[in-house]
């Protein structure tokens, strides 16, 4: 709480709403109309608590990339700071993945006077036609609720609008003109900040009811089902990431009777050697036959913070009848149709924990065993190739590891792992952006500093977004970096036209790369055969405060199985896209 | 035009359309939603012609910047290709931009199937809530015209959308189902190739009544005002370029009495050492005071496709009335209140040309002479700064230049330059993104072969877009690339707290970033004295195949001149924002 002496403006109240969110990084790039708001988000707070730390981006969208992955892995909320018209909207994409994969996002915005803004004024970053409402009304699209900040009711707009992010698990949005920044708040204002904000809570009696109705249904199951019959199988989602709730999900999973497969996008959300893990599960293209068995015949299907799209199901070849299930979603449950609105995911969660250890349910199937790894060892002097690469990267990976898989060959071949203990998967399984990976890995980094990254990524990706390695190494991260470099968009070619031109990348020089971007202390490594990539993974082991680039170089058109399979789904059928309707 | 025997997919359909549009080559990068429209409209056409080429580009965001340097220096229409939601989405506050200062650019969209559409399926790259008209909703905020194409109406719905970028010099957005791009279009819609696409024509009696209104105002013109008194002034605008009547100007100059003054947005659009030629007009801040009194004290003002923010006009200290002038806009003319509605900018000129010629004006004042070089030569040993910069600059810019000036201390130095014969300079005074001119570079470089690029640009903006160097050294041009570094964003410290930690950026190895990005063959060079400045454009002269990259070291501090005075006017006072409202 901030002393009732010195007045607030309302950038260094919005700081300290987003230091009491968990937001203690910001992201972003300076504009003419973001200096003030930046003097004022950046001033050491009153109280001698830490001021809110700047991190400066490459460019806009890398700093959305980097906001949403400090947000993911810090399970926490994300900032970004971009000037009007040209910054904001170099960041939208980056938005939008967040909303498209319920990340909290704050896209703030530093804009004109209000003056300016009221009168239409003909300036610079605007489409010169005095609308000056164009940019927030295309953040309605991506954003949950937006807001450009007035003096008189800026501390109420900023709590409702990150109340908003808090209670949705979505991006929003705050426009803030140059002289609102910088506007003394009221006293009565300023004392908001005593009360920390919250997520909406649960309706109580929806809660009650949701319980007695969960309690009937678990009720039914039947107490044998026959030997290794599938009986009550939870398919935990993303969703749970973003309320925190992995520990209630974990407890779930030593309850008798209860099983857990993830989704794509929540891979590791409980330690995937757990007695109780059943592994990832895809509709049909589901790893392993167990799996996909024990979430589409369960007796009792429990869906915890998933997510229904193509990706997730195989491409919607899912087993299950989602209408029978048990669903807690992040705002509501549901037990087969009855839905009950306000309950929360984490409320729901604790429900849920109560009813199935108040139940008997007959003890769980044996466990499905993790898969050995496919590939058998390849001599040293092989060239590399996908089978390889994985084999090697499961024999290495380390615990306490934020493993980031760009979409593409390396999301499809990390899926296939089994991740050891306190390990993270992220990546965009949903979005699907390609150059996600590079800026996330910023923002993983600074998120858990504790967690090293360990990032794998293919060369056309990397072109994106590939400045903010700069960044990464500037702020003296330490990742391990595999660069796949298959000569161009392999992923794309695995689902039409191999040999066309807009295939192909331009080719860099990978080696280099690390040094011209300010990393003169980065151990950098070819690895054109197996040996190579066994080496410089020990090398990553015995230099654990040293950032490691390794550039593998793997046939053109080689992919991992899972990619596959799923090419072969989005492949050269438009007409297939229309099935999945 | 096509055979009839060969029924037309609205791909190729489009990409015929592009072609006779003057965009001969197609930016962008393929994503899963885009292979079969891009195997549609890269596809060789039947009749012999050359097919559309593309261009491969890192992002998205660097494509459209791409493709609006290459419309504006091709004086031709540009073309972006992307996939939906998250590459079209990236490349947005480019094409944003491109509305901003009137640049014909079509933003292509590969979009899922219409039966997936319609169903609301919830795909990757989507928002997952059903809504796949999220996108093309952000797009209206941004472009003048936009479809998403249906099969029996693709052809009808693209003419449309193309005349409109034709006639207002804005971007459009088409959004192309997979199914639609490999549809086959009807031998009726096939046929409407036969008749190229033309801009809305004038009204004829809308351009006879401005004619007359025009000859009346002109005739009001006095005889003789006195020695040395401006008489009849053109400030001639940016969007003169847009539709390519440059040399319509030219041929007013030659008539006696006007004299012709530029903004900053179309700056030599006149040859600069002609005698008709005042050089740039920026109100209070022009370089010239005789220049100024030339366009404030008109007797007669024609402004001709002239653009009024505050960047064109000193922060909004013109000393003219603009509804006391003449103006020719794109779209329509205006002769004081009078508005003539369809009236094009080109017939306004012919008629303009007409009216003037048979008037008998006094002959115009004295030619205002191009200033001397600012600063006096330097020593060779002396640390290179701004104004030895320009200095040097200007003595060495050859003829046939396309000038590229990124916002900030390149493009308010390039400003004050006397540019030789037939240069253009590029820049974007009105949207002032920075990282434009990096993919502008490249875009220019294909439009105009002809016509050596010559960059110029500050390190902070340069790390935003930087990958967009290895397209321009793939693509075999051979730009000269001046690189500052002045570590960080020099044009926001001239403006507010040059202290601050957001204004540095993070510190690279410049010269290893042209082999990096795959430019072995590129001439690198150290410059941090004048000497060696000298010595690398000596070399850039002496090798005009090669691409250059001087990387040149300036102090943090240092600015050219106009860009201290629009500093100071952007300067730590917010109110002076509302003042210009």
């Amino acid at each position: 709480m901030v002393s009732n002496e010195a007045p607030l403006t309302v950038g260094r109240y919005l700081a300290a709403r987003l230091r009491q969110c968990g937001a203690a990084h910001a992201f972003g790039v300076p504009g003419d109309f973001t200096l003030a708001l930046l003097d004022e988000l950046l001033a050491a707070p009153g109280d001698g608590s830490p001021a809110l730390q700047w991190v400066g981006s490459s460019n806009e969208l890398n700093a959305a990339y980097a906001a949403d992955g400090y947000a993911r892995v810090g399970r926490t909320m994300g900032a970004i700071v971009t000037t009007y018209g040209v910054g904001e909207l170099s960041a939208i994409n980056g938005i939008a993945g967040a909303f498209a994969e319920d990340v909290p996002v704050v896209s703030i915005v530093g804009m004109p006077a209000t003056g300016a803004l009221g009168s239409g004024a003909l300036l610079h970053h605007s489409l010169l036609d005095g609308d000056h409402e164009h940019f927030v009304r295309v953040f309605r699209e991506v954003t949950a609720a937006q807001a450009v900040l007035i003096s008189g009711s800026a501390a109420v707009e900023i709590d409702r609008v990150l109340t908003v992010a808090l209670s949705t698990s979505k991006p929003v949005y705050l426009g803030i003109p140059t002289d609102v920044a910088v506007a003394e708040l009221a006293p009565e204002d300023a004392a908001r900040l005593a009360e920390p904000l919250r997520p909406r809570a649960s309706d109580p009696g929806a809660l009650a009811a949701f319980e007695r109705a969960l309690a009937q249904a678990v009720a039914h199951v039947p107490s044998d089902t026959g030997e290794g019959e599938p009986v009550v199988t939870v398919l935990a989602g993303p969703r749970i990431h973003r309320c925190g709730v992995e520990a209630d999900v974990a407890a779930l999973a030593a309850l008798p009777g209860v099983r857990i497969a993830s989704q794509v996008g929540s891979k590791a959300v409980i330690d995937e050697d757990h007695p109780a893990s059943l592994g990832t599960y895809m509709g049909a293209i589901t790893q392993r036959e167990a799996t996909r068995r024990a979430v589409d015949e369960a007796t009792l299907l429990i869906m915890i913070g998933t997510v229904v799209s193509d990706f997730t199901t195989g491409f919607f070849t899912q087993g299950f009848d989602p209408a029978a299930a048990v669903e807690l979603a992040l705002d509501h449950a549901r037990v087969g149709y009855a839905v009950f609105a306000d309950v929360r995911l984490d409320d729901a969660i604790a429900a849920l924990d109560r009813v199935i250890a108040a139940a008997t349910l007959p003890a769980s199937s044996d466990a499905v065993a993790p898969l050995a790894t496919v590939a058998p060892p390849s001599d040293d002097d092989a060239p590399l190739d996908h089978a390889a690469l994985w084999a090697e990267v499961q024999a290495w990976l380390p615990p306490d590891t934020t493993l980031i898989a760009e979409a593409g060959t390396a999301f499809y071949g990390a899926l296939d792992l089994t991740l050891p203990d306190r390990c993270d998967l992220l990546g965009q399984p949903v979005w699907s952006s390609i150059g996600y990976t590079i800026p996330a890995t910023l923002g993983a980094g600074l998120a858990r500093p504790q967690r090293r990254p360990v990032l794998i990524i293919g060369d056309g990706a990397a072109q994106l977004t590939v400045q903010e390695l700069g960044q990464v190494f500037h702020h003296g991260l330490a990742p391990v970096i595999l660069l796949i470099d298959n000569a161009g968009y392999t992923v794309e070619r695995m689902i039409r036209s191999p040999e066309a031109v807009y295939q192909d990348v331009v080719a860099w020089n990978w080696r280099l790369i690390p040094a011209a971007l300010g990393g003169a202390h980065v151990h950098v490594r070819r690895a054109p055969t197996v040996g190579d990539l066994r080496s410089v993974l020990a090398d990553a082991t015995a230099m654990p405060e040293v950032p490691v680039f390794a550039h593998l170089t793997l046939p053109r058109d080689d992919a991992p199985r899972l990619l596959v399979e799923l090419a072969r789904r989005l492949g050269n059928r438009p007409a297939a896209l229309q099935e999945h309707a």
